[in-house]
């Protein structure tokens, strides 16, 4: 018998009701496992795979839910048209070797007499919560009922939704949240979009159109790395970019504290000429510049850190 | 060696520190033990240690939280004047048999970076919601983080705050807390004063005029059960009984559906003449009587069950 081998070969589970996905996630625990727990909107891509990879490496079991929260959506959002690919979703991450798929109904979620919610840390105020209000309070929500419903030991979140990310980071460290928030760095295409599940409405036009944003990310990087060291130029930098792509419009183009995320009053420190990598882990950054735009109708954010020399 | 003997001799623990505290109460339950937990404000009475003998009965493990939270006190109530007698406390909760007290201080339970909340769910706007505004958020942040500082299985509170078990019966629902909630039966004197902290503010005159609220709860009960129906009429007697003692003023004395606290719109059902009894559990009350009324400064409250026959 070899039981790594059996454990290795049994097959995806796939749980809708909470209590079972607590109870499956409990016995799990209780026999000395450790969880990890990646959640998602479905319509998985690339990106989401490596944060299912990242957490295959941090633990025993990875529980992966898939729920289109529509709580974290405004009224004139993406919510009804927003992709489902579900046996696709589970053929991936089956192919992953992911243990559990929660993946509830809104019903499920959201009883009848539902009213609680959670009112989100301060860093969810400015740059997305200008321009989606209530999102975050429908993130910080869902994500903290997922938390209990999968009580894994780590979550593993793209650094793609850097606010999301932060955000979450902070509801964790102030509501006392018994979990590891794990960042993984964006995953790009090879031309160096950024993954993500609103890319499918670009038509090929607007896909090209949507390099805009790596494209002013990397200006601005770039220009920090050789020196360029002023906040409210390198925010200049990064919008003529987007202007010339064009992008249909700017909600934001930002850098900003990566604690706090407001804008930073003094200049950026110089960059460290060593550091290429785009990690959240590591060497800490010194600021962050975001960017949210529309193109024909999509709603697309990116987000790079900038880095100082020790 | 008897272990259980040395077991239960093992004196009760301190901890103030968050982490430490989950470190404890994980040991516990990956050791197969069952823990209940008390939250407290401390200044114990016989009505909280009631609270520790039923949680002692629920599981093997009891856990009492001594915390005055102050985001749950409103700027002119009596944050800073709150009854504290720690040492007492602890003396009487070791006499218990509590196995461990987590008492954080306010740095360690808001740190300076602290932003996010709990908004709570609908049962907490009426009644204490108009005259307290954001208690309910302030009592549903610390608990919700209390119950994931100290992961126990049930949780106790006492019926006295009748509203605040109900809030936290649906934040728990509502947020997929893995914790039970268990509502005790108000303890009270021999006279029928519900016990409170905040009964040892009366002088021994205020002392007199406080069993207006259990007199004018028990004319409600007592008239329910010989067949008054008509809830506007069985408030108003109890408005005169508070009117007759006299208290120094009637923030609410109503009498509301008890799920969600709201006003009853038709004629009560009529009471079970066998239902002496005060108790949540077991059969379910067709309504509840509530009342918070002042005596020289000090403000109290108390409620009264009323069950319907079956």
């Amino acid at each position: 018998m070899r039981p790594e081998v059996l454990d290795n070969a049994l097959p995806l589970q796939v749980i809708s009701c909470p209590a079972d996905a607590t109870a499956w996630t409990k016995a799990r625990i209780a026999a000395g496992r450790r969880v990890a727990f990646v959640p998602t909107m479905g319509a998985l891509h690339e990106g989401h795979l490596a944060l299912v990879r990242r957490a295959l490496s941090l633990a025993d079991e990875v529980v992966v839910s898939i729920f289109v929260n529509p709580t974290q959506f405004g009224p004139s959002e993406d919510f009804s048209r927003y992709p489902r690919t579900f046996q696709r979703d589970i053929e991936l991450l089956s192919a992953q070797g992911a243990a559990m798929v929660f993946a509830p109904s809104a019903d499920d979620m959201y009883a009848e007499r539902f009213s609680t919610s959670i009112s989100p840390p301060a860093v969810a105020a400015p740059l997305e919560g200008l321009f989606r209000p209530g999102h975050f309070s429908g993130v910080c929500t869902v994500v903290l009922k997922l938390f209990q419903i999968v009580p894994a030991q780590v979550a593993v979140f793209g650094q793609k939704d850097f606010q999301q990310a932060r955000v979450i980071q902070d509801m964790v460290a102030d509501l006392n949240l018994d979990i590891t928030i794990d960042v993984l760095a964006t995953v790009r295409e090879s031309d160096g979009l950024a993954m993500s599940s609103r890319n499918r409405y670009l038509s090929p036009t607007d896909r090209k159109r949507a390099l805009g944003l790596s494209t002013a990310l990397n200006r601005v990087f770039e220009l920090h790395q050789n020196g360029k060291s002023d906040a409210a130029s390198l925010e200049q930098e990064m919008r003529q970019v987007l202007e010339q792509t064009p992008v249909d419009s700017i909600d934001y183009a930002g850098i900003v504290d990566p604690v706090t995320l407001l804008s930073l009053q003094s200049p950026l420190p110089p960059a460290a000429r060593s550091t290429a990598t785009d990690q959240l882990a590591g060497i800490k950054p010194v600021a962050v510049a975001l960017i949210a735009a529309h193109i024909s109708g999509t709603r697309l954010i990116d987000n790079r850190l900038l880095f100082a020399s020790e």
